[in-house]
C-alpha cells in the first residue's frame, strides 16, 4: 500500500492561522481598542428574498410525495442549465445546454477538472495566485511554471511565447489582486493557447463585479476561446452562495484535445464521481437569474462595490499604489514605505486596528503587497478609512 | 497537451439506456398493458417532516443578516459531525468529531478518496459490483483484481490470502446483491487487511436496512477495523436524501500508511478540492438523527422493507433462489430455467409487464442473475407479485 506521496510535497499554509493569532494577541494587549477587519474573503450580506422564496418552495416540494425528487441529473437540471445559457446569451455568448455543467462550486470543479488531463502536462500559474491552483497540481505531481505578476504589468501578466505550457490558469477579476484583463489582453492569451494547443482554465468567479462594460466578463467573448478554454464560475460572490454551494463550469463542444472532446471526458468524470447538486439549491440558483433575482443580487454587489470605491479613494488620496477596487471586491496595494507584507500587517493592526491579508501569502510576487476586501459592513469600511486617513502610521 | 487517456479505457455502460429502449418498444407494441417497474434504484418516498422543517428554518436563517452563514467548514459543521459520532456511539462505535467528514454524498467520496492513494496500488473489487468502484480506478490507471461472488458463496466472497491487494472495496448490505456480511466474515476481511497492510473502503450506504441485530451495520464494530478501514455512508437511502446530497466518510485517526495518517491526507484533499456542504442541507441531516427524525425515517425504511419481504416471499413460493430482501432493499435472484439475465428481462417484460435490472449489467458474475428493488410503491409491488404468482412464464 502506497499513499499518493505528492501530498507530502504540499506546503502547509499558516497564513490565516498566523493572522488569527496576531489579532488575538493584539486584542489581549489592547482590551479597549476595537479591530476592524478588511481581510474577509467571504460574503456577509444575506441571500436575496427571491432565492429564499425559491428554496422554501423547493423544500416543501421535497416533503410531498407528488413533487418529491430523487437523484438529480449529474450535469444539473435542464431548467438551470438553460437559465445559465441564457445568462451567457445576454452577454453575447452562445452556449448549448450540454456545454453547461452545474456543480457544488468553482473550487470543486477547478480541482476536479485536472482528472481529465495527463499528469505529464506542464501547468502555467500566475503568481500571486489563489493557492488552490498550485496545490491541486502538486497533488497530481505536475510540473508547474510560474508567471510573474508585478507592479510593472499591473499584475496582469501576458504570455511568454517562448514558454510552452499545456494548462494555463487565468483568474479575472483576479483573486487576490483585483486586476481585470482587457479584451485585447485575453485575446493574446487565446492566441497563445491556440498556438500551443494549451487549455486555459478561466476562473470568472468575480465576473459580477465588473462595472466597466468594455471589460470581458467571460473568456468566450473572445473569438476562438471555444476551442481552447474551460470557464469556471460560481454564485458564491455573485449571489452570496458561499454557504449554499452552486457553481457552473462551461466546456465547449469545440474544445477537442488528442481527438477527444473534453466535454465528453468531463461528463464522464462527473457522472462517475459526482451525483449532482441538490434540487433545492438548483431552484435557488435559478431564481438568481430571474429579472428580480438579478436586481436583488446586483444591489448586494453594488453595496460591496461602494465599499471598494471608498477604500480605493482613500488609497488614492494617500498616494498608495494599488490594483483592483473598481471592477473587483479586492484591493491589492503596495505596502507604503517599502514595508514587507507582514511589517505592514503589524503596523496596520498596531496603529490603526485594521486587519488585512499580507500579499506574501499568495506567492513570491505578493511580497511587499497587501490585500484589502470590500466584503465588510459599510460602517467598518468608513471607520477603517477614517483611521487610515488620520492615523497614517508610515 | 495530453488528456488522461485512462478515460479511453472506460467501457460505456448502456445498461439503463437499453432497458429504457426495450420498455418504450414494449409500451408501443402493447398500448393497453401497464408496466410495473421493480428496477428503481432511487428512493420514492418524500422527506421526513422534521427534515423539511429543519431545512425551512435554515433557509430563513440564510435570508437574514443576523443569521446568514457564508463558507461552511470543509469537513462539515461541528453540530452535524457530533450528531453523526453520537449515531455511531449508539451502535457501540466510538468516533471523535475529527474522524467524521461530511460530504455531498458517498458516490463523491468513494471516487475522490482514491486521490490520496498511489496509482501503483492494486485494487480488489468484488464482482458483481456497483460500477463506480471499477470506473474510478480505471480512470486512475490502477491494476484491478476481481473477487468472484457466486451462488456458492452467497455473493459474499471472503479473502483469498494468496492474493495481495492494497485497496479493497466491500459493500454491505451489497448493491446489487443485497447480501450482508456477518461479524465473522467481516472479521476475516479485517484480519486479511491488517496482514497485508491493505485499506478497506467499506460502503455502508444501505446500513439502515439491516433488521437482524446480529449483523454489523458498521465495519468499526469489528476489532482492529480502525487500523485498516475507511467507511462511507450516506443519508440517500437512510433518509431519502438522493436529491438532497449529504453523506459522511469516517477516516479513523488510527489508520496510518507510509507513516502518514490517512485522516490528515483526506482533510488536506477536502480543504483543497471541496468547499463543504450547504448549511441548509447539514441542518436537514442533523434533523434525521433526532429521536423524531429517526422514527420518521425508520417508517420509510420499514415501508420499503415490507415491499422487499413481499418480493422475497413470492420468490420463495416460486422456488427461485435469491439473496437479499431481508436486510436490504435489493433482491438478487437466479434467473429460473437457466435463462440469461437479458432473456429473463425480456420474458418478464413480455409475459408479466415487469421491469427489473439484468444482473449481467453489474459484472461477469452477474450473468444469469437479476436485480429487483423494493423502492417502488406498495400497489406496484402487490400487482407485480400477483402477475409473477399467476403468470410464471418459465
Amino acid at each position: 500500500m502506497k499513499i499518493n506521496d505528492n501530498y507530502l510535497r504540499l506546503k502547509e499554509s499558516y497564513l490565516f492561522s498566523i493572522i488569527a493569532r496576531k489579532v488575538t494577541e493584539y486584542k489581549g494587549a489592547n482590551p479597549g481598542k476595537e479591530v476592524v477587519s478588511l481581510g474577509i474573503g467571504d460574503v456577509t450580506l444575506p441571500l436575496a428574498p427571491v432565492v429564499v422564496e425559491a428554496m422554501q418552495n423547493a423544500v416543501l416540494e421535497m416533503g410531498k410525495a407528488e413533487t418529491f425528487r430523487g437523484y438529480a441529473p449529474e450535469q444539473g437540471y435542464s431548467f438551470l442549465r438553460k437559465t445559465i445559457a441564457a445568462y451567457y446569451a445576454a452577454k453575447g455568448v452562445e452556449l448549448s445546454e450540454g456545454e453547461v455543467f452545474v456543480s457544488d462550486g468553482a473550487k470543486s470543479d477547478l480541482g476536479n477538472i485536472l482528472d481529465i488531463f495527463s499528469t505529464e502536462n506542464t501547468v502555467l500559474i500566475p503568481d500571486p495566485v489563489y493557492p488552490v491552483y498550485v496545490d491541486t497540481n502538486i497533488m497530481a505531481g505536475r510540473n508547474i511554471v510560474y508567471l510573474d505578476g508585478s507592479e510593472a504589468n499591473n499584475f496582469l501578466p501576458l504570455p511568454d511565447w517562448n514558454i510552452k505550457a499545456d494548462i494555463i490558469y487565468l483568474c479575472s477579476p483576479n483573486n487576490p489582486t483585483g486586476a481585470v484583463y482587457s479584451m485585447e489582453q485575453l485575446a493574446e492569451w487565446v492566441a497563445y493557447a491556440r498556438e500551443h494547443n494549451s487549455v486555459i482554465l478561466f476562473d470568472s468567479a468575480y465576473e459580477a463585479f465588473i462595472q466597466d462594460k468594455a471589460l470581458p466578463t467571460s473568456i468566450y467573448q473572445i473569438d476562438g476561446a471555444r476551442e481552447c478554454a474551460i470557464e469556471f464560475c460560481s454564485l458564491s460572490k455573485t449571489a452570496g452562495f458561499t454557504g449554499i454551494r452552486c457553481g457552473y463550469t462551461v466546456v465547449p463542444m469545440d474544445l477537442v484535445r488528442g481527438g477527444t472532446p473534453l466535454n465528453k471526458l468531463w461528463l464522464r468524470r462527473q457522472t462517475t464521481k459526482f451525483n449532482g447538486v441538490a434540487y433545492i439549491v438548483q431552484r435557488g440558483a435559478e431564481a438568481v437569474f430571474t429579472p428580480e433575482g438579478l436586481r436583488q443580487t446586483k444591489a448586494s454587489v453594488e453595496y460591496y462595490m461602494e465599499n471598494a470605491r471608498m477604500i480605493a479613494e482613500t488609497l488614492t488620496d494617500l498616494g498608495i499604489w494599488f490594483t483592483g477596487g473598481k471592477n473587483s471586491p479586492y484591493i491589492w496595494l503596495k505596502c507604503p514605505g517599502g514595508l514587507s507584507s507582514w511589517e505592514f500587517f503589524d503596523m496596520l493592526l498596531e496603529k490603526c486596528g485594521i486587519v488585512g491579508t499580507p500579499g506574501a501569502g499568495f506567492g513570491r510576487n505578493g511580497e511587499g503587497f497587501f490585500r484589502l476586501t470590500a466584503f465588510g459592513s459599510r460602517e467598518n469600511v468608513i471607520r477603517a478609512m477614517e483611521r487610515l486617513e488620520s492615523g497614517q502610521p508610515w
